[in-house]
């Protein structure tokens, strides 16, 4: 048995990010970039007005001056000539500062009748004036590569004049459920069987995490079923099986795979939930096996899956996001295997966090891991703790898990 | 001008979830639940073995004792007859346990030998069985109505023999950009122009709160134009639009709705960045008018539209989520605006957020915005706030925002 950070780092070292495909821009959020974004252009295009009011030389702006109002200019409607002494040009938020002009007298501090506008607060030179290129010149890195792009990362691409962007692939998972004993929702239950869920909540988990989910048809616990799952998973980016459990979770997922040339990397891990995870290839396609009980199968893919779907899709290969929470009720020592106990997070009114372990930690209890706010972190062999000392926890939701 | 609180309460009092529609459960995740989620089979569907092992009488468990295998019940082939004294039935994790039998004996814990196990530990009656319905039992409500749909409710819903879900419909959102000077990225910029980024930006925003974004063509600066634009919204349940601010924020779109029978909610907010913001509606179509400004224009879609999607899309009418963190450095008194500065989010060894604001909050510096954790909320006529005191923030990336 191997440790988790030795199986996670075993398993990322198996796994490479997918090539880039051109994708538009209104279809990019939520993608991981694979090429910096750079502007193709300034931002301001020009030296432009904050304010809506009248551009003039500042020079010109003391206090009781009349000018006269010699054009307008709206946004993308600039003013043509060149601002002569004594005159202004009336203006808006965004507009083109017109060539001559250095101060812009505030529309409430202005009062314009006849063609004429008085000045009745005194202008600074360059106040109220964004200076090209502010924001962003051309070339400026506005979006690194390798970065899940943000509703915000769209808005600068946009600005940056781009109407496609690269980004990696969606990494395809395909996902094998196999056993004898289950059927599919709304499908004939066989005697003695139930219905899977496994298969559904993976699919929803690679999509949570950003790839894209092939569910294959359920494998019967025979090596042909078995081999048969891992032809149809060609073309996939990672292979997932979940059990075969009914002889030993994987003894007949490898023995069936062995049949398309499986090489297994390592098999079973110090865990609870989830010992019987294993990693290794098919012919060139990584495969991961799961744990067919559905509670392991779920925190395997927090532990597992998630890191691996992240550098499949060109992020940093990382383990998942965890932070430190205050225990609220006391833990005892630890075994050998590292613990993942499901737990109820609380916030306190100065923001911090307050874990409680269920009591029950039971794998076969979904409903009660559905409930669940976070996993509590346990390290082989952890010493007791007392309630009020620090713990690392994996919060489940923010993973849209 | 009315409060950010205010505004919030009149823009949620004027919309209402939208109805449900039937998806398949493998394209449910994420979607928001329209009707409680009631299990249809119970879990496990009968008393199964938590372990591999073989089911005996736990009275013949003793010791030394020496049972005859008359069977073997793999998941999903459960062993048909009825245990009598002496006799063990092979099993494993998951399966049934047959009638007369009420003991485990664990694998590691037996020896078998010519089709007879030895007892090497004795069993205790009803220890590593799981009692049906341990999980669920029929018409438990596994996911409420009015929750999105994670991960582990899918899981659930799976489990509960669910193909189908009712989930809210999506709610569609058209988005209308207004303004001579905009161009879409990659089209001809005209004069004094710029690339148009608000669009396409909270297109991305309504995707990332679940809702399906419209983009309807750019609006010229013009009455037909705007009026056309509404024509093009009819069968959205909310249109966003944004600018009009070549005459002053909204004025001009007001008057271009006022042609489809537009009525007034509010206009203008304390608040800052984001001021001219507006509701109302056009012939029954709620519209919130969004500043020009692409800073001011994601901060209010923070405030204004995450909270009004969540509404639509059947989730509890709620501010957007906000946490407390650390002031790294002290903030000057505000004045009668809300604040949402731009800031840093740093996290402490014990895991508490330490917030920092930005020296320049310029609403014009998109590129600026895109590096902010957070915004920190500033209520009008805040008292300044020394380092190390806290302050509510939000937080952004957790929205994908």
């Amino acid at each position: 048995m191997i440790s988790v950070e030795d199986a996670r780092d075993r398993i990322l070292a198996g796994l490479h990010p997918t090539p880039a495909e051109t994708v538009p821009l209104a279809e990019a959020w939520g993608r991981v970039g694979a090429a910096d974004v750079r502007a193709r252009v300034r931002q301001p295009p020009a030296d432009v007005s904050a304010m809506d009011g009248y551009a003039l030389r500042a020079e010109d702006g003391s206090l009781g001056a009349r000018l006269r109002v010699v054009g307008t200019a709206p946004a993308g409607h600039p003013w043509s000539g060149t601002l002569a002494p004594g005159e202004a040009v009336r203006l808006f938020t965004g507009s083109f500062i017109p060539p001559g002009a250095d101060g812009i007298l505030l529309q409430e501090d202005a009062t314009e009748a006849d063609g004429v506008v008085t000045v009745n607060e005194p202008t600074a030179k360059g106040r109220h004036i964004r200076r090209a290129g502010q924001d962003f010149c051309s070339g400026d890195v506005l979006v690194p590569a390798g970065k899940r792009l943000s509703v915000r990362d769209i808005g600068l691409a946009a600005s940056g004049n781009h109407p496609w962007l690269s980004v990696h692939r969606r990494p395809r998972v395909a996902i094998l459920a196999t056993g004898d004993e289950i059927a599919l929702p709304g499908e004939p239950i066989p005697p003695g069987g139930i219905v899977s869920s496994n298969a559904h909540a993976l699919a929803a988990f690679v999509r949570a995490v950003g790839g894209e989910p092939m569910v294959l048809p359920i494998a019967l616990d025979t090596l042909d079923a078995i081999a048969a799952g891992a032809d149809a998973a060609r073309g996939a980016d990672l292979l997932v099986t979940t059990g075969g459990a009914s002889v030993g979770d994987h003894d007949l997922v490898q023995a069936g795979l062995a049949a398309r040339g499986f090489s297994l990397d390592f098999w079973k891990i110090a865990m609870r939930p989830g010992k019987p995870l294993m990693f290794g290839s098919v012919a060139g396609l990584p495969a991961l096996g799961l744990p067919g009980n559905p509670v392991s199968a779920i925190v395997c893919a927090v532990l597992f899956l998630q890191p691996a779907l992240a550098k499949l899709s060109g992020l940093p290969a990382a383990p998942p996001p965890r932070t430190r929470a205050t225990l609220a009720a006391p833990l005892p020592a630890n075994d050998h295997r590292a613990d993942h106990l499901r737990a109820r997070l609380n916030v306190a009114a100065d923001g911090s966090l307050h874990a409680t372990a269920f009591e029950r930690q039971d794998s076969a209890m979904m409903r009660l891991l559905a409930t669940a706010d976070a996993l509590i972190l346990r390290a082989p062999h952890a010493p007791a703790v007392a309630a009020g000392e620090t713990v690392e926890v994996i919060r489940l939701e923010g993973l849209g898990v």
